[in-house]
């Protein structure tokens, strides 16, 4: 891995199977332990840096750290000095003082990830910025799909739904590519960002795409950053287009939405409650990857260091085998 | 224990005095020490989900579980994804995929634990869910009172004050009798459930009750739940009734209050002050209590399932020796 | 040090030369390692109690708990019981109970951390007091002036700005001359608070006083406290005659703030990214100054306790030396 993980175009594919390698191998097996920790990380600082609200993204970034056994810090802007009008770059200046490793930072801009790791010698993980990037997501989502479907090459997946405020489908659409799956956007219009072809999937407007499709992936409708804005003839309308339920899966396809689901809206409840998603399945890779670009992040630096500094570096998986111990 | 911990009703008289014994050997101690930590649940993960404001449960409980060495992550609703409209089931489902080993809960809808133990493979701890139990509450009380009066047979305790809106008083009225308490209930009648005699508590409306019980236990004037009703003439007039003071004391009778307690309104400022009660005495069994019935839960579901596989569990004092050693 | 740590005249010279000392050989070099972590204070609970937002000093405490091995827990006013109006001294005595080694208090009336420290067994450490004190973040200032000057005697400081509503102004500048520096206040005269000559300050109302001094330490206009009064003809007019920027800085002269950083309110964006101030110097200072105290405040009391008790108490090289290694 690079330094930072800002965007998944910092990953080759390369990069992104060792890394899914390393989580199937070494971390998904420990939270499904009595012992759910190891040692990796003991000693280093994490901080959580969080200007948006979250459950999930979170706690499951706490969680990673504390299974490693890191110090991990919650910094929620709804309760630091950004209440007192520091600036982003005075606030990551200040916390880097304290010398983390790694800042995991979310917050409602686009470009905020990458502006962070400008001013900070620590890692930086872009856990969503705005309407731009959320690649921890599109990697649990690649682990989620290989551990259902082993190889992904030639997969063929319908992102549905909010494609135009979604982060998320900005990293799955070049992610899922990278991997060798063909993408197709299902979306009304007013839902799809402009020029958004250039990222190389297929766009369409109506729920027949599914149709031969292998995975569905539903993005959640972002109410919240609408604002106020009616994009849509109706939310209605959209819902009796575009809301996804079992009688639109045919036999074998698999449903992955990245959560907090809106029953109803962008996925029927029977849907939801059905083994036909994967949706847990995500959120339990979600901790395992999390785990894991935590600590190659950490370790494959180290060991690019070393090598520059002309010292033969350990095989990765002789590091990995050891700390994890 | 149970699998789960949601109602007093889900211990026998039994039970309580295992679950306490171990308490009082084995934790009681531990938070007098200088090292105040044991690592009995070191790598064990427990989430409180906390849905309702709280200091006292949630410190208690969160210290609990970090002076058993495990690690903890607070949930608070109102940081949280439920400011985006994520369920209850979707939220408890979504942590579940994490593998906790216990959930604690405080929610304020009644059956809010009950729902949440449905949808999870995790130990259930009720913290309070709305007007309904508060049961751990209820097992501090009766430490409490042991630690105070040694036996509690044949004990007369006067619970006072605003029953209706408390969760509290449900869980005790039961608890407090099922260790063979009698149990008098004085509150005005606009602040008594209908139908509260069917648990077999005595009904008044006077202080005078007070006279020849051995304990009173006071609640608190649930101010933030009357939403508004006027629910009695004045709170200036429940106070000259119903305020509890050293006058209304006899030799020997000790107060409880569940906390945070409203001076000058359940309480005089003068009595919270004294030695007559017992209050920060429950605050620090809490501790214990809580930290008693994390380990427990835990321990005795792997000792069922051990039996159940047909392998000789350890005797309870064993595993719990060797594990808090 | 004395049992706790309210005021920075609660330190004689020779204790802050000592507490820096230990934070200089001992601490400031432990988050500069990969293992950021000691295991110094190990199973001990420190409370950090905050009433009002923080980012730079609750983390800052977080993480020197963090980094000694204590459990900290956080309790953040605004979603605790404070909501359902308990007192402070409810609060402390509750706290109490869970036997807590120190707690670390923030809040916005003076005199709230000496009160605090009347209603507990624990050591009591103020972090802000109103316009009261700011005793740590005065010893990091002087911290970081001695590791950039080495001696402090004779140095000369200029405080600039909002001198009456800071805590931080009232804490340094007896600090700053308890070290043997001068000290001239700089601010326009309803910034001043009456009576501040009695605290041994010359007070000026220009920036020509910056002329022949060491160092420039800057104080946040604290817009939050001014509850809408208008103190002075208008903020602009404060900007055009109270902001420093680097023209006005001679050669060597230093520049410090406490943070968070009102970029071209009470410092020029010019000068906050130069290398002319010493604010993250301050901010990592902290860290090492904060752990030197919550490791000294327990040892220093635990010394005096066995000599009052009799015993032969081991040197504090020792004790330190054995503790940290």
């Amino acid at each position: 891995m690079n330094r930072h993980l800002l965007s998944i175009n910092d990953l080759t594919r390369d990069d992104i199977e060792s890394v899914l390698a390393t989580a199937a191998k070494d971390f998904l097996e420990v939270s499904r332990r009595d012992i759910k920790k190891v040692p990796t990380l003991r000693g280093r600082t994490i901080i959580d840096l969080f200007y948006e609200k979250s459950t999930r993204t979170s706690t499951s970034f706490e969680l990673a750290g504390k299974r490693l056994s890191a110090d991990v810090i919650n910094v929620k802007a709804d309760s630091s000095a950004v209440g007192k009008g520091e600036s982003l770059k005075d606030t990551v200046l200040t916390l880097g003082a304290y010398r983390p490793d790694i800042i995991v930072i979310r917050h409602p801009h686009v470009g905020a990830a990458a502006f962070v790791a400008r001013y900070t010698d620590a890692h930086v993980i872009n856990a969503g910025d705005g309407k731009g990037e959320h690649p921890t997501q599109c990697l649990l989502d690649i682990f989620s799909l290989q551990q259902e479907f082993g190889g992904l090459e030639g997969l063929k997946v319908a992102i549905v739904g909010d494609v135009l405020h979604s982060r998320v489908a900005r990293s799955n659409i070049t992610g899922f590519q990278k991997m060798g799956m063909k993408v197709t956007l299902v979306a009304p219009p007013p839902l799809l960002p402009r020029g958004v072809e250039a990222l190389g999937a297929e766009v369409t407007h109506s729920l027949d795409a599914l149709e031969g499709v292998d995975v569905v992936y539903l993005l959640r409708m972002q109410k919240e950053r609408h604002e106020g804005a009616s994009f849509m003839p109706s939310l209605r309308e959209y819902i009796s287009r575009y809301c996804v339920g079992l009688k639109h899966l045919g036999k074998g396809q698999k449903v992955l939405h990245p959560g907090p689901i809106n029953r109803g809206v962008e996925i029927e409840a029977e849907l939801a409650d059905s083994q036909e998603n994967l949706i847990l399945q995500q959120v339990e890779a979600g901790l395992a990857v999390r785990m894991s670009i935590l600590y190659r992040i950490i370790v494959d630096s180290a060991a690019a260091a070393e090598e520059a500094a002309g010292e033969e570096p350990l095989a990765p998986e002789t590091k990995n085998i050891r700390a994890v111990g």
